[in-house]
């Protein structure tokens, strides 16, 4: 096995995240489910924009929230994902680029505009999505680059990729690349709903393909259809060699073969916006995991990253993270 | 003279800010001078944007700032300002709009983009603007709708409508306007580099049109092409009713015949982003004055609304700047 260029690839839907706060009544009026994730079509992303207050656009994407943290740490990243060449498509790429993140996926010529999401963070800091997947549908078994999969020592994967229709195959390719190069791979559930869409392919995969998994509560009791957290941990522990599972301001345990260690959250002063908090707490762990720092302190370095991101609206850090974390003692 | 319609009608270059953090010696390197705003082309605009580090997008423009600010305080406010018929102009008519601030300027159907200002924060919270003015440069005359400022009770301009070829004129035409329906006319100074390309029209401006000025340190000395604020402030007081001259950290000083009144500033935990401070003292003083109230509670509502705008990224409140005044007991 080669040395790795990339310490991770991250395979997601690129996608501009159009943030407005929005009061409890706002969700329930329009049926959103807070703190998840619903996909919607143009239309509705029009006449829900309409509705919505004064925002703020942010590139995010989870996997690209991810790889930025990875950056903003000092990782090197790449990232596969599709955008279409428009305006949004050209800030997605500036900012992914900008921080240090290697993007050669071409946008396409046609078809739908560069997704957007639009999220409705309430008062308590919970934020509401709603996904316009656009240009994301186009992504495929052929925007997976076997060189630049097969360079990273892991491929981490996000699993609302399991939406857009070709994105599964092109998954389960770049799964087959990283293994067959002797890399791992890794993958977050994203969300509930998403686990409920797909709960037969998440556990296929989770069960064949998949090293590394990345889930909160939620997302670990709908993949293994229980209200159980300390049952579904159990289940998992059987199929993954590593498992982060977060639980908000409770922090997170760590399961891997013959240990368990429970993280504490970082502290906040003020939870402003909690998008991006699961992606960030990944790429500190990602970051420990490809420095081999021992899992504990992959799991602070995840608590960290995610503390910055849910004190600022948006989900990409507003800071530079590898100075945060030398500041903390943990560079 | 009837009842005004709106409290103020705003009347300004319509931008969309792109807001990304800077080094020092990027502002150097670029020769960028720090905590003013520079004018720039399309190529140029494009070559900075590669260079700029990861950005968050965010309505701006200095009345459109205020504007929004006034609305966010409760007020009724209108806006006059040119966008493209393009995403960016979607974007500033929907936030502008959704805050509750009239927007009937038709988007120019051709011609340049919707203007954009690159915005560089350095580590002290300091911003440095650089402005493609787009589709600004559209508007004229037959853009200020004598209907809507005449029903304002306050028609408020920024100094950086200057600078686009045809916008002097609209501006002469709207105080004409206001003034003939008996309302007041208030005039941003913007920014000392702005004043000092248009020393003469500005000094013209306040000599004869402008009721009510506001304008910080810098802004005021470059008018009167001195170094001392005292100087400035008195030959100031001869032209206008009230003088509103902020001073960043040492708060304002309003000046109204016979009366001088310091304000201090409101305490901030942390200047995270200068950009939009002098836009959201206007919206707070403004807003005061349309109610009637003192001068000096005028400005207390100024630094408030000017101590939340730079406590986080971007020109335009996070909060509902009514709840804020209602804590702080000045509802």
């Amino acid at each position: 096995m080669t040395k790795a260029s990339f310490d991770v690839v991250g395979i997601g839907n690129a996608i501009v995240d159009v943030i407005a706060h929005a009061e409890e009544d706002f969700l329930e009026r329009e049926k959103l489910v807070k703190g998840t994730m619903a996909l919607i079509d143009a239309a509705r992303a029009e006449a829900l924009y309409q509705m919505m207050g004064p925002a703020i656009e942010s590139s995010g994407g989870s996997a690209g929230n991810t790889m930025a943290g990875l950056a903003s740490l000092g990782g090197k990243g790449a990232y596969i994902g599709k955008v279409r060449d428009d305006l949004l498509g050209q800030v997605f790429r500036h900012d992914i680029t900008a921080i240090g993140v290697r993007f050669d996926s071409p946008a396409a010529a046609s078809g739908p505009p560069t997704a957007r999401c639009l999220i409705l963070v309430t008062a308590d800091g919970q934020r509401t999505m709603n996904t316009y997947l656009g240009a994301c549908v186009e992504l495929g078994p052929a925007d997976i680059d076997p060189e630049i999969v097969s360079a990273a020592e892991i491929t981490y994967l996000e699993g609302f990729l399991f939406d857009p229709p070709q994105a599964q195959e092109g998954f389960r390719k770049a799964a087959g690349i990283a293994h067959a190069a002797g890399r791992q791979v890794a993958l977050s559930l994203s969300d509930p709903f998403c686990v409920e869409r797909h709960r037969a392919a998440f556990r296929d995969l989770v069960g064949g393909h998949v090293d590394i998994l990345f889930a909160n509560e939620a997302e670990i009791c709908s993949l293994y259809e229980t209200d159980d957290f300390d049952k579904a941990a159990a289940e998992v522990r059987g199929h993954v060699a590593i498992a982060a599972l977060t639980r908000s301001a409770a922090g997170s345990v760590i399961f891997a073969p013959g240990a368990a260690h429970r993280i504490a959250a970082a502290p906040v002063e003020r939870v402003v916006d909690t998008t991006g908090a699961g992606d960030l707490y990944a790429s500190g762990f990602l970051y420990g995991l490809t420095r081999n720092l021992p899992l504990p302190i992959c799991g602070e370095l995840g608590s960290l990253c995610a503390a910055e991101i849910i004190s600022h609206f948006g989900a990409r850090p507003e800071v530079k993270l590898s100075e945060l974390v030398a500041q903390r003692g943990r560079g």
